[in-house]
């Protein structure tokens, strides 16, 4: 069974479409986009289509590629003191040549809507309910509610050790009672780990790495890798083998564009908290 | 064979003394304590011993346990804003009627020597290198790395989700290629982990949870319990049945004290940093 992103989503923006039509004010969302590829392009258009099917408003700054660490970091603090922007991102990945942590530390806590800065995700650290759930983790764990998949009492294995994933969706799964086990590149036979999960979390960003003899009919398969190898797209999971007992996140099309959804939620959510 | 926190605490001590006692200036450590209990008490007294020891000054306030919450927070600006006082903890547990984590968030995140603010654990998260590491999380590595016990490929139990152990604790590990699972206490087999574990680590607080048949022999036990049952102390395991192929931290005594070193190691590093 395949755990259907597109409608999920759809529901979600609706809703949010509903809610904001009934508010004196439209919200507002600020991106910054370092223009280095494509993809973020792509993905910015995205956001852009949805906030404003939300009837968010949506103020877009493209910088170019080459901007230096310091200019960024003026830009940076214009977004900060502007007014009129209650909440924006930052597009990531930055260019090499920027010290991308350092950007986001500078981010005012109280605009950041991926909630990225160091005292946002310690307050998600400190499972302080009042603040809003980083996108990626927030979107699989909606998942699994759409799906009325209980976490309570289920094996969970995440594997590798990409920081987006594993420390917030640890910090979701474990308050949800699931015994998490976190896998990493070192780790040796990483099947004994896997076939005992009820739920896998691929995050490697390795095509093909979780194979059919490493997973157990009737478990549930999130796959957050992407990759483009030779231009063509391939995720972590072979799915090609995938019986269809078990629960998997869409191929093609991957997850990627629920994190649009949990952006927009999180825009409204924080919205409400001003 | 038991690891002996005793021997490498002094070791701890003895290497701060010297190194405080070639500084121009004492570093200080400030205190709040609201008198509750006698275990914090005698808690405080060694954190005073080893303090003076390390030729760090000690500066306490001690408050009533009927303090309002108000009050309590006027004490946390006061020392905020008191230049002599450049790092200072708030000893816990708080009695029930004041709101800790409230009383936490306000100290200056750059006076928090415990490391538990929302800023400071975000930065742990972030894994900001310049920052500094919680006590119990700093001494369980500390102790593993005086005896050579590395985390690469190992498989690591935490037993029970107690957020001042699993989240900290957790990131030092996976960050060292540890493969590590938590367990709570709704984990179902919990001794399908347990036995393939080569470290665990018990924060549980209740006696004699951890059994003979739950571990394998030549794996590392770190006993973070600590019970008084009619005021008869009791750790997580039950150490009577324990074969001494196991490396276990120490009991009596447990293991607690190595906060203290930790503690006295983090306000000499605060030190270097201010």
């Amino acid at each position: 069974m395949i755990l259907d992103w597109k409608e999920v989503a759809g529901k979600i923006y609706e809703d949010i479409r509903n809610k904001v039509s009934t508010l004196g004010k439209k919200p507002w969302l600020g991106v910054i986009l370092v223009w280095n590829s494509s993809a973020s392009l792509s993905y910015i258009r995205q956001k852009e289509k949805w906030a404003k099917y939300a009837w968010i408003n949506f103020y877009l700054t493209k910088l170019e590629e080459n901007i230096s660490q310091d200019e960024l970091e003026e830009e940076i603090i214009k977004f900060n003191q502007n007014p009129e922007i209650s909440w924006f991102i930052v597009q990531l990945p930055l260019p090499k040549h920027i010290d991308e942590q350092k950007i986001i530390n500078l981010i005012n806590p109280d605009k950041d809507v991926d909630w990225f800065t160091k005292e946002n995700i310690g307050a998600l650290f400190l499972w302080d309910k009042t603040g809003l759930i980083p996108c990626t983790p927030k979107w699989i764990k909606r998942l699994l509610d759409e799906y009325n998949i209980s976490l309570v009492w289920k094996n969970v294995v995440i594997i590798w050790r990409s920081n987006i994933v594993w420390k917030p969706l640890s910090l979701l799964f474990i308050n949800e009672w699931a015994t998490v086990t976190v896998c990493n590149s070192k780790t040796r036979n990483i099947s004994d780990f896997t076939l005992k999960a009820d739920i896998v979390v691929s995050a490697v960003w390795k095509p093909n790495l979780v194979t059919k003899d490493m997973i157990n009919p009737g478990s549930v398969i999130i796959d957050v890798g992407f990759n483009k190898i030779d231009s063509k797209i391939m995720w972590d999971c072979d799915f090609e083998w995938l019986e269809w007992q078990n629960y998997i996140t869409p191929v093609p099309g991957g997850v990627w564009p629920m994190t649009v959804a949990m952006l927009i939620e999180n825009t409204y959510l924080a919205f409400l908290k001003n």
